[in-house]
């Protein structure tokens, strides 16, 4: 039994005390601690790969930041190399694949990834879950279906991932057909996160706002929407479709149980589109460079404004590498001390 | 007197037989014709200050695509760099600048450019209007003060722009005392170009979307408000917002008399946001990737959406340097030939 399951009381819209709190990429180089074990891994796959350090570095911010969850140390784009699209992490770069896909060949040469090609992150999971002794919930993750797409085509990061939009207006049956391989895998892929121990599940869609609206609901939440059902009720699941502001009455009619919000979203018009759900976010990670005192004071206007219960407190994105560790703590501890009247 | 006054006559919110359209960096690498012209040039910078090079490359679109209005060709950096912060233009990577923005002191060490520090855009605006020679109404424009802000801090483009960000967060005195002198600058070269002979004007605000909505109205819609009352009613002004969804309402209080809106945006929504002002755009440009039937077919749908009246026809963002001219030239002629019965 969990000794603090705030996160999933809230996930699952039951009765809380206070909102629980937890941060994207807490499991990261705000950390020193984090910094120093990864300079125990040759690159970042390897890293990513080896279980002892992603369990390592995946419990560090519960002890360091006193978070309410962990989420299991990955990285999105281990989906496209089990499905046969391997990729570097290059430093201060980002992801680079050495093979995009151009073609139909060139999806029906990928395969649908099972929970073998994934054991790693099974394990560490396994690991991970086991060394947190039921302190707090074990996030698992996946990336959306659209996002992996946008880098399988393009190749790399993008500021507007035009080759991967160009896809969809030029190849639609084909994009389609990759699609569908990447969400049977992540369905795979979460399934067996659920079965090694994780409490809940993320699908980050990092790339939702390079797309129109028509061509969201066709490309992406589609798919999102396919592995919520094929998740639910096994674990709750927090769909994040950063900057896709127009989506947010269509992911709350998907078998998702929380929103995630960037701090772009207005949380009472959230409230509005999404009565039934739970929401997740969404302060400007660049706050936490501020002041203290104007740390703490914005942190109470988000808190009042989502209100006590279906919340969780969290960033509108990942922390930021050159965040000060303390500030990011403040952070967690003014959401904890507030006094959660209402 | 303009034989073509589309343009004005639907930013004034006067009636009009068909809906006008120009394309956000028409003057661009799309053209070959502009690419030769671009090759007569040592580098961008050179490019920018050659009034004979500019003027050809803003005339080329008109002659070549058939759109119904000019822009002048120049770049939003060249306020930084007539404010004494000089800038270079990376092949491939985007702008550069050796010296950014850090503190008070480097504030202060700015001047409020004056029209002569950027003789050679007027230069080029008036040889421009010269050689039009009244087919199109000529566009002058700026980068809004918030986003030449975050280039002055950053140094450079960013997905983030954390810097620019971070700045506001700690030194917010500072951050307004520069936002207010690139202001003061900005009004003095919009009325400069407006006195060259520009017809209306557009504010690019192309990092609006990195600002969660308070920062936004505090850090860059004052400025841009500002702006607006200082150039109204000279000739009518524009203001792209590009991602800042959360503003329309906002923007449409300002004494804009037209507003920019990228492909994330919902028509009808942004006509409820916005009754009294002009709309443009709003199609993604890589729509143009598209087969020619899809290209048809959306573009109806989007003009259909809009309806005829207060209406500018345009894309969601500028060209991409990699599309196909003649897709390009069939946007236009799709939108000129359409059946505007409303």
């Amino acid at each position: 039994m969990l000794q603090n399951d705030l996160l999933l009381r809230a996930a699952k819209g039951q009765e809380v005390e206070r909102a629980p709190v937890w941060l994207m990429r807490q499991a990261g180089r705000v950390l020193p601690e984090y910094r120093a074990t990864r300079a125990r891994a040759k690159n970042f796959i390897d890293f990513v790969k080896n279980p002892e350090l992603a369990c390592e570095v995946t419990i560090q911010p519960v002890d360091i930041l006193g978070v309410d969850a962990a989420i299991i140390f990955s990285d999105i784009l281990v989906i496209p190399e089990a499905m046969g699209l391997p990729y570097q992490m290059i430093e201060a770069k980002g992801p680079w694949f050495e093979k995009t896909v151009k073609n139909k060949n060139d999806v029906e040469a990928l395969h649908i990834a099972e929970a073998g090609n994934l054991d790693y992150v099974l394990k560490a999971i396994r690991l991970t879950k086991k060394e947190l002794n039921q302190r707090v919930p074990l996030i698992g993750f996946a990336g959306a279906p659209w996002t992996l797409f946008a880098y399988m085509i393009e190749g790399s990061g993008s500021k507007t991932f035009s080759k991967a939009k160009q896809f969809l207006y030029t190849q639609p049956e084909v994009a389609h057909l990759l699609l569908e391989k990447i969400t049977q895998s992540s369905i795979n892929y979460l399934k067996a996160q659920v079965e090694a121990g994780a409490d809940m599940l993320q699908i980050f869609d990092s790339w939702a706002g390079v797309l129109s609206e028509n061509m969201y609901y066709e490309f992406s939440l589609k798919y999102i929407s396919k592995i919520c059902d094929a998740l639910s009720p096994l674990v709750p699941v927090t769909v994040f479709a950063k900057d896709a502001h127009y989506a947010i009455e269509k992911i709350a009619q998907t078998n998702c149980n929380s929103i995630g919000l960037d701090w772009t979203i207005d949380p009472t018009k959230a409230r509005n589109q999404a009565v039934t759900k739970t929401l997740q976010g969404n302060a400007d990670p660049c706050l936490l460079y501020a002041p203290e005192q104007k740390i703490i004071s914005e942190t109470h206007s988000m808190l009042k404004s989502f209100g006590k219960q279906r919340y969780i407190c969290n960033l509108g994105h990942g922390l930021y590498p050159d965040l000060d560790k303390e500030k990011v703590k403040l952070f967690v501890d003014v959401v904890k001390s507030y006094n959660w009247t209402s």
